[in-house]
């Protein structure tokens, strides 16, 4: 029996949108959010669009009227209140009250800033300015709007079955990624996948999917929404965007220099335990390391997301060992263009000589490759950056020079500030 | 939204129904029942259940109280209005009024007569006796709920990923399937998976992803019910039991010898066209071609349910030659044993020098082989078939000496008159 009321209601909407929720977004940017709203308020950013993947011409794949629409439906969303009662009241790692009451009530007031959109070379140009805090919450939400958009462009003119026998072929290969991981002793694992996801629905079954395949080998997703929705643990700590805006603050080379050390200064007055983790790469691991202050050796662990990832764990159990730390109760996180294969092989590595865990993203969230013809769903390398602070340009170098970002004076400057050497090249995954 | 209506109406039920309906049941056992309403009315026979694949324990694995409400559930259905309509109405193969009105009203009135049921060996003995028009009914339906509720055992501890993962696994590979077919010109196609089908849903799922992904090449199906509601054309002509009873009813060897050619004539009174086909091997397809009367060689064609489907058909070629007919106008129907290869070898020898055609059986709607682990789901050789009429047995020879049946010394007796040489033993796929 088809409901009436329901079939009706479904056929008045004018969209379907692909971001309902302001909470459809990693968990991190909501932690960042609030350090940043408490740390540097007034700060103006610009965050920009960037394809890395050039011959995938967005602007001709997604139609500008259907992104308009999918962006101007994201302006218009608030804080629900069982999302605030969620946020105010969960625990999350461990702590009651992660999110603070002042935060929480600019949060329920909030409403995504202004976006300016234009075409160039078949790619959108796609740049969000303001204040940080309220810009840096369009990052996620752009950048699945745009990847969900496209899977739908590709996917439009496709038969009924051939639609089923599509997400037949995913969900096969998704389950036997899951079976392969089933074996792997003293695995957690989280997903990681929300910015490069084929779709909210399909990240969604994959969680479900992972919960039922891994049990207690899946230790929770950072998408905070599905985290909510289906009662697992939201997961996420920080990202690059602080070291790069406070970098692009600094007054000289000298506070350029310990910019990224004043970042971890802050979170440590806000975060402790698993909350304590290490991105090292934004201007290179081995400089960043050997010049830490040793407060920071202290810290729970180290997320490795660029460069060779044995050789970035390596080198953290290389560190922590010369600061008199036990790297066995140390956490190593892998969160760089993980699959299977990857994931299985690290764990075998370091399993025993630190705490290994996983952040899993694109290969999980959106693993079409070859499904359709001329690969027409295979992931693609989007990203949405901080690009400038109070009109100062953001720099990224990263283990791996082809993430490397920014004007090219600027990137040489850095180097320079942060010692950078020689650098190995690696293909960039996703 | 939960439609809540439905979802109370869907928790009231007793049990879930396998068959729902008296045309979800093989077209030509409506075809033939009508031909034994008008010819044999008032005939005996017993039908019973034969599982030739003795290491699968139905009666460990199917409950018997379920197996006694899912048969009494079709004890309780009649012919409803829209399929009375629907067979009164509908124009098949090319004919109006296919079912005579005095059968149509039987049908109308129709109940499903009492069946018989014991255990015996971890093997359920399920038998049918009466009138052979109500009888001979039961087949269909009998096999196939045995066949689901088999399915049911086997699915029920699994988790629901899992189980939208094993249904994934089989979508794909059935898909593969239409795609390999796709390429093949001239294909003649139709499903005759109703008996052997993993489930009712799955064979309806079959069909309609064959009529999105082979078009024209997908002829129909065998499933009236199912015909009906996808609107496709039901398919089918005749089977063994027509010679089958008809030859245990045959007072001596002489009319022995004829009954087999009795049937046709009885059936050519009714039906031309498409629905003229032979099917030659009950005792053996080279004495049946060698002494049949002419007028059978003005047929419009054959079906090869068993021995070497290629030499088969090229026998036939031989014989239509011999009694001066064109075998470029003739059908050639393949319907034993096969799958995706078979169907495009036999398609590659056979297209242009005869017309071909394939009934797509077991392997299309219950190809789960390897899904689960032991295999639990590979489909299996069961049959329901006419063991005597009028309390003499009756038997089968065919042309593979492993599908015959019936008691040593009739078989014997059977081989004498029928004058049947060697035979070669070929392994009987499902």
């Amino acid at each position: 029996m088809v409901d009436i009321a329901t079939r009706v209601y479904n056929h008045k909407w004018k969209i379907d949108p692909i971001v309902r929720s302001l909470i459809d977004t990693d968990f991190y940017k909501l932690l960042m959010c609030q350090s940043v709203f408490r740390n540097k308020p007034d700060t103006n950013v610009t965050f920009s669009l960037i394809n890395r993947t050039k011959d995938i011409r967005l602007a001709e794949l997604v139609d500008e009227g259907e992104l308009r629409e999918q962006l101007d439906h994201i302006r218009s969303l608030s804080l629900s209140r069982g999302e605030s009662t969620f946020l105010r009241g969960n625990t999350f790692y461990g702590k009651r009250q992660m999110f603070r009451p002042d935060f929480m009530e600019w949060f329920e007031g909030f409403r995504m800033p202004a976006y300016h959109l234009d075409k160039r070379d078949g790619q959108y140009e796609l740049t969000f300015e303001g204040k940080w805090p309220e810009v840096m919450l369009w990052e996620i939400p752009a950048l699945s709007v745009l990847m969900e958009l496209r899977s739908r462009a590709v996917l439009k003119d496709m038969g009924r079955f051939e639609l089923q026998v599509l997400y037949a072929r995913a969900m096969t290969r998704l389950w036997e990624k899951v079976e392969r991981l089933q074996g792997v002793q003293d695995l957690r694992l989280a997903d990681f996948g929300t910015r490069r996801r084929h779709s909210f629905m399909w990240q969604d079954w994959c969680v479900q999917a992972m919960q039922e395949g891994l049990g207690d080998k899946f230790v929770g997703t950072s998408n905070c929404l599905i985290a909510m929705r289906r009662e697992v643990e939201a997961i996420g700590t920080n990202a690059h965007e602080l070291p790069m805006v406070y970098s692009a603050l600094a007054g000289d080379d000298a506070d350029l220099k310990q910019a990224p050390y004043k970042v971890l200064a802050d979170w440590q007055e806000e975060h402790d335990g698993n909350l304590r983790i290490i991105l090292p790469d934004t201007y290179g691991t081995d400089g960043f390391l050997s010049d830490a202050p040793d407060w920071l050796a202290g810290w729970t662990g180290i997320r490795i997301d660029s460069g060779d990832p044995a050789e970035g764990s390596e080198r953290a159990i290389k560190w922590w060992t010369s600061r008199g730390e036990d790297p066995r109760e140390k956490l190593v996180i892998f969160s760089d263009g993980l699959d299977v294969e990857k994931i299985v092989e690290l764990q075998a590595q370091f399993d025993g000589r630190v705490r290994v865990s996983f952040g899993w993203g694109t290969l999980l969230t959106n693993d079409f490759r070859g499904l359709v013809p001329g690969d027409a769903l295979a992931p693609f390398s989007l990203v949405c950056k901080a690009v400038s602070a109070n009109g100062r340009p953001t720099v990224k170098l990263s283990d791996n020079p082809r993430k490397a970002m920014g004007p090219a004076a600027e990137i040489e400057r850095y180097k320079r500030v942060f010692d950078l050497g020689a650098q190995e090249e690696l293909e960039v995954v996703v």
